[in-house]
């Protein structure tokens, strides 16, 4: 693993540029501060995408991307196998003028991180900065517009008085007309050096300067020499630089329009979005093509996983959840019969190998890792099991998977995924089941209780003692149908718009539909959230 | 310094108690996660406090206090000194249940804390535990009204599978009638264990469990000594006990009605409030008298710092800010003159030594010991110089501050404080100017740099081309109207309400003065977030 921190960000940079434009394919994954605002949020079967994209929006917002991972995945000429080249990133928020940035957090989601090795002092000191293109612009306004005042006007009190300590010894030097030795100030912030480099540079014709990290130099030089030194470096650029920090690797990942793989990566891409690009728009069309174009090819391994499902049954293939380690120990030890004879993954030795799941840059491995796997096996499906003695071309393995290009997982979506380039699929409802508690003793938990052997399923309040059951499938409602056919505590019937509804309870019901507000009301007894279930 | 974690607290609770106990008075201070909400957010010296309060109430109310400092200073009996106790709480707000516990950071005072040492990996790992009266409440209705059911429905999923875990251990260790050692059983969360205790007390007469911090141990045991035992300890008290945390040692604070010594202290009264008590009420008269309640006798040594610097002219007491740390450093060197035979402070020998600004139990360390030598110079004005050759008692040191008691440090409070146990003082409106812009040239900003050189002042927009400028006192009124008597790019006359006012500037005026908008709006570009001036 190759850890990324502001110190050695400008350095890694370039290999990081390399290893965009050289991949087959690119993994990512992200690590965040927290996903609930709300603490009753729960996706539910009644959702409808535009509902769940809204909810995830409104719950997000607040809470950012803190660690991100890059693996890409190189094909080896005439071998079959791929190298990693595995990044993980720091991320942290550094503050910048005219913006009081702040970070929250999810406790939970703290506690959680801090479990997987996450070291909170290391974000803070080694987090590389970033800002979306809105702030990007803004900046750049500022800057390039603005004269050496304004650009003094943004500086804190810290940065202000650095400033006048660095003027104040610079005028010493420059009165003292025997020193030629360079000056070296000391600068707390990139801004500093910009303004002092901009404030001497503008004010004396006969010094200039440069700058490293920490320190700007100023040196004595003849008359003329400054004119053409200007022409070669942008102090802007440099400025600007410092503030975009991990924004720039966002922009390479984007622009290089390679394959995107990530695992149940809406989320993901949601953060992205509002992180790196521009907040999240309200309209869900709008989110959909704006992913597009910065990602015009993304395959999300949750997804594959469930299409891989079907090709099996249940004893071929043994993994009860399809959550990313447990995939990855799949594919390293049962998963390696049926993936015999599928491209080697090296892991680009040069990096350390200590493996540790929910660290971004690994989960990012992790997921390239069975995305090969799995689309190894898409193509012995498609191209038979000859393939088993010869080498698929990287060219074979990926139409392999062409149909899925695109298709976005959704928990407990029944059935349900997001088709980020084009409609999605048409909502097959789930099984409406129309319930009558009859026994005054009886409550809604205890009827969820009583259904929840049969599959999953989620209620929404109806009329008087009447709910809604929506069931996943179509075996589940027949199942409860039969089981409840004479029960006394109960009535069930499928569900039957005209028949049931009344104007009550379709006013309830649109409003229960749209906003999903009763919904969350009424579970809030039963449920519980479980972080691990939506970062992963 | 006592450096106070969820590891030790327990044991260190009852020295902490006995410290209090035997307190001649207390200070405090409190490390918090931020204070700005609103980048904008300015003290002006337009700002009734009841403005002030409301403004501060709707800025902090997401953010905590991170680290709390108690020094406890006892006096040693027949010598002019005390003994100071130090303690440095690390606070985290624990996951609860019932809640989404969340926690947010600006930025600014992330990067402010980490200078000075706060270490982030200790705040999470080893941050206590709190919750307010409201939760202590929600909580203990739940546990000891609620079945085991709903304790059950409590847990997260870790904590359910932990449960689960665990029970299945102890049916199997049950069942095995020859096994007659103890059974150690691992939990995760002091809830796991509650509901251990209870389900396996419930469930099986013939066994009796005890626990220790991270385990439960199941023996067994005769017919009938399960009553015997059961009387002995409540679950519910420990439980409560552990969310409780460090809410204990406030109530603690609060229930000893000592002396309590703050630098600068509204915000940490209103941190304390909205952390520990309730949240912030929205009327100031009734957040003045809940903290008049809870703590009966409060001192702000910035407060005292002003009055006592009335006494002295400026040659006599030099320092420039009366921030904590340069007080502290005043009163260790050339402050030692005037307060020659003032009581020694002794700090505690078995704390480490090591001193550090802005970590929240030096701090109040730093607070307290410039009380004790400011009000020895209090004493000397009451009693004479005569107290430089006899021990002031401790009476007789408190009698001569006794007239600041509950007087509440203003920032840019214009000679205006908060009175904590009566009316606030009659507000003396500060000197108001009407300046009128001739020049079309001249911007607020470039007459804010023109006035200035000539003291501290706000400027409000008032009518086209006519701002209206508080000044803080009649002397800089004087100045400015003298200096620019004959200025042609502008015109200054004292502010009159009835000959300037129109029917529309009488209404942007209500609006402003109500509001603050339209100035914070104005003030955009030359205000600057300074944190440390409104943390220290």
């Amino acid at each position: 693993m190759n850890e990324v921190l502001n110190s050695n960000f400008d350095a890694v940079y370039p290999r990081i540029e390399n290893a965009i434009n050289n991949a087959a394919f690119i993994a990512i994954d992200a690590e965040m501060s927290g996903i609930h605002t709300e603490r009753d949020l729960k996706n539910s079967l009644f959702d409808t995408l535009n509902d769940r994209y809204t909810a995830w929006k409104r719950n997000i917002q607040q809470f950012v991307i803190v660690q991100f991972g890059i693996t890409t995945f190189y094909r080896v000429p005439s071998k079959n196998a791929y190298k990693a080249d595995s990044f993980t990133f720091y991320l942290f928020p550094r503050s910048i003028p005219l913006k009081n940035r702040q970070l929250s957090w999810e406790v939970e989601a703290m506690d959680f991180l801090y479990k997987h090795g996450f070291d909170f002092n290391k974000f803070l000191v080694g987090g590389i900065s970033y800002i979306d293109e809105i702030d990007e612009k803004l900046m750049l306004d500022h800057i390039t517009q603005g004269d050496i005042e304004d650009c003094l006007s943004l500086l804190s009190y810290d940065e202000e008085e650095n400033f006048k300590e660095c003027k104040s010894k610079v005028c010493e030097w420059i009165s003292n007309k025997s020193e030629n030795a360079p000056l070296k100030l000391e600068t707390i912030t990139p801004m500093v050096q910009y303004v002092l480099h901009k404030d001497l540079r503008n004010n004396y014709n006969d010094i200039w300067t440069t700058s490293d990290c920490k320190s700007v130099y100023v040196m004595k030089i003849s008359g003329n020499a400054q004119d053409d030194l200007s022409k070669k470096n942008n102090l802007e650029d440099v400025l600007l630089d410092f503030y975009l920090g991990f924004s720039k690797v966002f922009k390479l990942l984007s622009s290089s329009k390679k394959m995107i793989i990530g695992h149940n990566i809406l989320l993901d891409l949601m953060f992205m979005h509002q992180q790196f690009y521009k907040p999240l728009p309200d309209s869900y069309k709008e989110f959909k093509s704006n992913i597009h174009t910065l990602f015009p090819q993304i395959y999300d391994t949750k997804f594959l996983s469930f299409e891989l499902r079907k090709l099996y049954s249940k004893d071929e293939v043994n993994w009860k959840i399809n959550s990313l380690n447990i995939l990855y120990e799949y594919f390293t030890t049962q998963g390696r019969i049926i993936t015999y004879n599928s491209p080697e993954i090296i892991f680009n030795e040069e990096f350390s190998h200590k493996k540790n799941y929910h660290s971004a840059g690994w989960d990012s491995y992790f997921c390239g890792y069975i995305f090969v796997k799995m689309a190894h096996i898409f193509c012995v499906k498609k191209f038979g099991t000859g393939l088993e003695e010869r080498i698929a071309s990287h060219t074979e393995l990926m139409s392999s998977v062409k149909d899925f290009i695109n298709s976005i997982n959704i928990t407990r979506g029944n059935e349900i995924y997001m088709k980020l380039d084009g409609e999605d699929p048409v909502l097959s409802r789930p099984e409406w089941l129309h319930v009558k508690l009859k026994s005054p003793s009886l409550d809604i938990k205890q009827l969820m209780m009583k259904f929840s052997s049969y599959g999953s399923m989620d209620v929404m309040p109806f009329a008087r003692r009447r709910v809604l059951v929506a069931v996943s499938n179509h075996n589940t409602a027949s199942e409860i149908l039969r089981q409840f056919k004479s029960s006394k505590e109960l009535q069930v019937t499928r569900y039957n718009r005209i028949k049931h509804a009344t104007s009550m309870t379709i006013l309830l019901w649109s409003g229960a539909v749209l906003s999903g507000g009763i919904l969350a009301w009424m579970l809030k007894n039963i449920s519980k959230t479980y972080i691990n279930q939506c970062i992963s």
